[in-house]
């Protein structure tokens, strides 16, 4: 059985496991926080820093293949396991682009995929130079995660929000739609692609309230993205599963917001709606198998369960019971012990031929199910 | 979280924790071997006899809840517990009817659920004086598993394989069609049906070739078998799945063979067939959530890969590459690093709205994968 490796023991590193179990696989977890939802499910937890050197090296030297839940991982220990001839999946060159918020821009202008218009910042006073760029985007090159590291600035007076710390300044889109495209490429170099997910916000609070796939998309529009998506992962020149987020504007321009080179969010309804999970199909690259059905056996919804506004401390679920009648509902709880504001608690995908069975719903668990204390 | 044990470690208990990594609950397996299926999927591993009155009760005696992956464990530490406050399911009432294929044989006739004749015998030279219930099946009243502790006798030159131990001896049926279908009961009383699944059997070799789901059979013995499943379930008096094995005979009469009363075999195909799947529905049970949907999304064949003739040693996966090509199957090895003859090291769920695709498949699968060393 091949060792392989996971850095970082959250939800994903959890979901990858609960798949992994169906492969001859001894599985290995990397992460500080020994009751992490990755813990418990594999074969070996080591505890440990998963952005410093020695313990990531001293993790991944005795086994087969590495993979990541998450990209604040060390690259510089990644390289030396690859240079001694492990698999780390994505590559390290990848993960060393995205990672880095300037490189990853820098990236999508170097193989001309559209992109919105950026500059270079080292500290937010440099914006007052890019005037013309607002209204804009700041993001931060390292460490930001989850909506931390990104700051919108509208106007002048919002400079004050940027970041005194290498980061990229981004002419906001006018967005019609955001989309996910998810891309499965193996050791072979073959591609597999998953259909588009569309993210549908609360205009209100400008909060993700659920995700329908496949998006509700022009032909031209998903050509361009299938396009856009497929150049991205091809320049990586990497194994793995990438995630291609894009922004369509009213003109049905497609533009590459960001890649995650791992499993995603924007894939979680796949382990119900698809033939291959992107979760299986990573176990596939892995372990050098042929790639999965990527196919969607039914339309879906996912709904995050997020931490609810001014709940820290241990969890309570209300409404849990009510969302597990829905009777195309599958509930998936992470297994956190305490929830804060904003943090991702679960997710509930749905699965239906109908959309508006998919909307109704998914606005009903919206509605119902809150993480609490 | 409530803390929840399972008593047995295999593929049903790997698989059980695979859907239990859903729900908020804190894991515990007892079971002798440390590198069994369900040894890493769980919380807490303890090393134990899951035979022994001890090593029962104190495994249970912290624990919340308490459920089995096998039938033969200790029903007395289960009482013991249950008369405590652990919610037992199945109760070891039920169990203990169960367990014993006498005490199992004579609950069918005291309920009044069509069932083959039979005799209860205490050895093989009994068996002489029941010649006129051959061809028959002798089974041992304790500890038979997985085809072991059974004998078909089909003529008295036979006898001397039978059992010289207590031991239920039943009249053969001629059998149309072999059916499983299975139960789950809640806290409440409350009940759900899955679709009823057939066996299809290698006439040649007596082996199971898969099995499909939704069995094929009249609407007449459906409503006989979910009349009689419905009995056996609610006689039995205790929350949990139980899939109740049936005989269909060729004028269509429906006899009750046997019950487990835990997830089953049969039940495989659920996990991606079904939209609460066996496994997620003794998780609702055990903690008192809502039952699921039993209903399919699509009908489906299961394949079980078995441990080829002549090999015992390391395992090996011939055709298995082939097999991950087939693009509405889902591949389950249970991590079993020996094979054995006969023994159980995967299987295949295909799910498909053609019978013919199934049947297809189902055949690919078996000439295709094979187990060996």
């Amino acid at each position: 059985m091949l060792k392989i490796g996971i850095l970082g023991g959250g939800q994903l590193g959890r979901m990858l496991l609960q798949a992994g179990a169906n492969y001859p696989a001894e599985t290995f977890v990397m992460e500080n926080d020994t009751e992490c939802p990755a813990a418990h499910l594999c074969h070996h937890f080591i505890k440990g820093n998963i952005t410093d050197f020695e313990d990531v090296y001293n993790f991944g030297k005795n086994l087969d293949a590495l993979t990541i839940e998450i990209e604040s991982v060390n690259v510089e220990a990644l390289q030396k396991l690859e240079e001694e001839g492990k698999k780390i999946f994505p590559r390290p060159s990848a993960l060393a682009i995205i990672k880095n918020k300037i490189l990853q821009k820098q990236f999508y202008a170097s193989i001309e995929v559209p992109t919105s218009s950026f500059v270079i910042t080292e500290n937010k006073t440099e914006i007052d130079n890019h005037l013309h760029l607002l209204p804009a985007v700041h993001k931060i090159a390292m460490g930001g995660y989850d909506g931390r590291g990104v700051a919108i600035i509208k106007d002048p007076k919002e400079i004050m929000n940027g970041f005194d710390a290498p980061s990229v300044l981004e002419k906001l889109i006018s967005i019609k739609k955001e989309i996910s495209l998810i891309v499965a490429i193996n050791q072979a170099g073959e591609t597999a692609f998953y259909p588009p997910v569309e993210m549908i916000f609360n205009k209100d609070f400008n909060l993700l309230q659920y995700q329908l796939c496949p998006a509700s998309i022009s032909e031209k529009a998903l050509w361009k993205a299938e396009a856009i998506a497929l150049t991205v992962v091809k320049n990586l020149n990497s194994p793995g599963i990438f995630a291609v987020e894009m922004f369509i504007d009213f003109e049905d321009n497609v533009w590459v917001n960001e890649t995650a080179p791992r499993v995603h969010n924007s894939g979680h309804h796949t382990i119900e709606a698809s033939y291959c999970s992107q979760f299986d199909m990573l176990w596939r690259i892995l372990l050098n198998y042929p790639l999965g059905n990527t196919r969607a056996i039914m339309a879906s919804a996912m709904v995050n369960i997020i931490g609810a506004e001014g709940f820290s401390g241990d969890v309570k679920y209300e409404g849990l019971e009510e969302v597990l009648t829905i009777d195309n509902a599958f509930v998936h709880l992470y297994g956190k012990k305490q929830t804060r504001p904003g943090r991702k608690m679960g997710h509930v995908t749905i699965i239906s031929n109908s959309t508006q069975d998919l909307i109704h719903k998914a606005n009903i668990i919206n509605r119902t199910l809150v993480s609490r204390t």
